[in-house]
């Protein structure tokens, strides 16, 4: 159990070592930790590694001049001059909050980014002012569309942050795919089966190995096949990508660039700059009176959870799983995987910075 | 096979008759005759009776004085009236069009209507103008969130239309369910069983039972169960619900009006105004060139549709297939249910009206 305060410290440091600033370093650490606090451990300090990765390739700019190209009163495409998503996330939200709080809303594509950790965080950030969040993003392409034997989309995320009054924030935050490639490594390492209806093999076949995607396989949309409304996901993951991709200017499809493998390729080889992420914020007043809005959000949270339910389960609101896990972990500690921790012990020794 | 023109002369014709406005009834008519040509068959002419009996129980106002409650540069409210949703729809897409032009965005969330028709119809309005277009609205509680025995969300559609160059109006149109309630009733007619991810019975199980949801059952979100992510499909459900009821102050989750049976609820118990929902235009210029953008979603567009497919099948872009459709259907009729011609035969009947 590692500490949250001890595992954003460190995270800290080590952005500043590779060059950030250390108002950057901070957020970016928050960033990564609050998804190992939500129990999201896939996009935590899992990453941290991958992100000097990016560094070391020349693909992570840590000082990057981080602009807008273009606007109007309820828009704005922001370049991310190659920065850490971690960072270019929060600018591009911060742009979006301002522009709502003239226009109602604010809309902001982003280009020539990278991996921005969990989209919740982002989405959250709108939340505070009352307004409702969006955030967006593409990811490198593991994902078949309904009948292709390509993978042609990332697992493209989409979170949701509604405020409430009394209730906690409602938080949808979720991949268009059945399940986020994180699912099958586990499974990977324990060697045991997948369910049928998360991948597909190289020739396109329900399978149950683990190790299908590594193998010429992909992931699935949600909805896993045609009959249970894959083409859904695939449509849902669609939208993300040309909301990241093709609005911003970014790269789209297959060209999204992995997160952080050597064979990047170069600028000339795709059909735009880097990766690209989608915000949005919403002014609840820009519609009705936000304290209408958020005892109204309460009922509707409270007749959710309350719904009877199936014997020994619970019926959830969008963002309880993680709530409460954060509660926990901030409490108790975060209980960061042993090949994670050498990952890290391997990082404190390259930078000189102690865990 | 009835020819569209004949089937869209017979809709306008009824919704004159019940005391719609010439432009209102032409409208309705081809907002329904659309879903027809494009295969919904569920949600076109087959719904025309539904809206009569809406208006014989005075849900329904013919003549309704839509109008915008409250605005700002980039977002507005609309009261429906009571009116066709139908109309309104088109009506308040038009008001996030106007805003769009002006602040870059439109975003317009719509109380006290009715059901909309398909929300991609309305969605493909802003295409038109080199916008890219968004449509959703909630409907009457058939889906059970996951783990819920209660129903608490309709099926609760999603609509992004978003233009190209040369190739066609790429549409994402679909339901955050496996599938629509439609498919369900065309096993019951043909005493068939549907497939296990599709409904739940009344305890809560997975079940075959085509009949499951009429006998105290459900519909299940997109990705059918929790180890597929129903609670994607129910977040999205959610989302949809939110931003069309509560957002509007309409009715929300299980509050939302039925379409068109007797039982309705008086207002005072309701928690808003009938039924919501929720539009959005955004000029694509207001991000980058649309020449620019429209030539990328060209690329994009080429790249999925000729991604090596599965043998046997084919990989489409969202919207190919009603588009396919409608292009036979404009050729050589649409083929209407023989129940569906009967309930516009009584239709016809009473309104003096010739099919």
């Amino acid at each position: 159990m590692i500490h949250a305060k001890q595992l954003r410290s460190f995270t800290e440091q080590i952005f500043q070592a590779i060059g950030c600033s250390e108002a950057d370093a901070q957020l970016a650490a928050d960033v990564l930790v609050s998804a190992d606090l939500r129990g999201v451990d896939s996009h935590g300090v899992a990453r941290l590694a991958g992100y000097v990765r990016l560094y070391d390739h020349g693909r992570l700019n840590p000082t990057p001049a981080i602009s807008i190209v273009h606007e109007t009163p309820s828009t704005a495409v922001v370049d991310g001059d190659r920065g850490l998503g971690l960072v270019v996330g929060p600018w591009a939200m911060r742009v979006a909050i301002e522009k709502a709080r003239v226009a109602g809303t604010g809309w902001v594509a982003v280009r020539n980014s990278n991996h921005f950790g969990i989209a919740g965080y982002h989405a959250l950030l709108a939340a505070e002012h009352d307004m409702i969040g969006q955030a967006m993003t593409h990811a490198a392409p593991l994902v078949a569309p309904t009948f292709s034997l390509d993978k042609l989309l990332g697992t493209n995320p989409i979170a949701v942050a509604i405020p409430a009054a009394t209730e906690p924030t409602f938080l949808a935050d979720f991949a268009s795919t059945a399940v986020a490639y994180g699912k099958l490594e586990i499974l990977q390492r324990k060697g045991q089966d997948i369910p049928l209806g998360w991948a597909q093999d190289a020739n396109g076949n329900p399978t149950t190995d683990a190790n299908a995607v590594k193998n010429g396989g992909a992931l699935l949309p949600l909805g896993s096949d045609r009959e249970h409304g894959s083409h859904k996901g695939y449509g849902l993951g669609a939208i993300v990508d040309i909301f990241s991709g093709v609005l911003s200017g970014a790269n789209y499809g297959p060209w999204v660039p992995p997160f952080a493998t050597a064979g990047f390729m170069q600028a000339n080889e795709g059909v735009g700059s880097g990766t690209g992420h989608f915000f949005g914020a919403m002014r609840i007043d820009a519609f009705r009176p936000a304290n209408d809005f958020k005892q109204h959000m309460d009922t509707w949270i409270q007749r959710f959870r309350s719904a009877k339910s199936i014997e020994g389960q619970q019926v959830l609101v969008p963002g309880d799983p993680e709530r409460m896990l954060e509660a926990d972990r901030l409490k108790n500690g975060i209980p960061v995987h042993e090949t994670v921790i050498k990952t890290l012990e391997e990082l404190g020794e390259r930078f000189a910075v102690k865990l």
